[in-house]
């Protein structure tokens, strides 16, 4: 089963999937927990040449291609090697990330559809999309520290134009999707998306 | 106007792109030359990240994916601007070669073709694609050295399958494609390259 976090910066979605493979593991199931871009030595390396450098290095376009390719090493390399052996994946960020910040924010959307069903093809089975507000959300991501933090400063409105694309994003697929109230206590949080995963891994046994 | 030189490995390819541009300018014509993979910083960038490591440190699709955000870097860096400003781009191996190699050898023509109409879409004026025989290509590239020659070592087999490639591709695109046989001197060949260039360029004038 291959399960994935998204939501807006802030929204708590890697220390959420860390807790569920962990908390997976803990009951005796046999998940790995992954993230893009990057989740390969490949594809790291493609991340870093991304993030690298001044935010206008790259244009959106190829900027695409280029987390596309990451995904697509990722995908080969750790992703479908570990569902093959049965293994559940937890992956902080896939495909629906690129949707909103190259597809709504970058006007690509009809490239980034277009680009994955040719070269990616996979949709997760189980997708979390952890929801709070973006004044929230930019307050945690301003006070974090990072190298790689361009993404996360261009304001108040791209977090709300984000969320709600990250809403309407769930509304698109809500066959995986789970939307979840990320303003509560991050245990309470936790509890839920292990229950969701074990009622999804149970039905499918 | 932009044209490309395409061959397989040993054809001389590189060596009259350089003599093309030289003898235009020295005619007083504003030519620009160029390579790929590469031609802008950031596309540089990319074929280093390609071209280093092991043969299967990337898969075909992943090589192609890297291949196309190179070029677009490139078109959009290097060769729109250039042909905007009314300059000459002479161009040593563009998207032909993707054809030829991730699309024939790997396998990929369909994903090569979409990729391209969708992120690239931009087809050279004029393509010289200097035909020689595979075991005088072989040889030639063999005497060579270079850290990025693992491309050029797949034997005699894959260069007579290229040169058979290249030449379907020109039947392809009989428009631009110009076929020059390659196993004359140098100076001869060049004399026919460059008056061929100057005929497309005054007819275009």
């Amino acid at each position: 089963m291959f399960i994935t976090f998204e939501g807006i910066d802030g929204s708590g979605k890697s220390t959420q999937a860390r807790q569920l493979a962990d908390a997976l593991r803990a009951e005796g199931r046999d998940a790995i927990l992954t993230r893009e871009p990057g989740g390969s030595p490949g594809a790291e390396e493609i991340r870093a040449l991304v993030l690298q450098g001044e935010p206008e290095r790259w244009s959106a376009q190829t900027e695409l291609l280029l987390f596309t390719a990451a995904r697509r090493d990722h995908l080969e390399r750790t992703i479908a090697p570990a569902l093959s052996a049965g293994r559940i994946v937890v992956c902080d960020r896939f495909a629906d990330s690129t949707r909103m910040y190259q597809g709504l924010r970058g006007g690509l959307r009809a490239e980034v559809d277009a680009l994955h069903r040719l070269m990616i093809g996979r949709e997760p089975d189980l997708t979390f999309l952890i929801d709070i507000d973006a004044e929230t959300g930019l307050a945690r991501a301003r006070g974090r520290k990072g190298a790689e933090e361009r993404f996360e400063d261009f304001g108040l409105s791209l977090q709300q134009e984000m969320r709600a694309g990250f809403l309407a994003l769930a509304a698109e697929f809500p066959k995986r999707f789970r939307i979840i109230d990320g303003m509560r206590p991050s245990a309470e949080i936790a509890a839920e998306i292990l229950a969701l995963s074990a009622r999804a891994l149970d039905a499918r046994a």
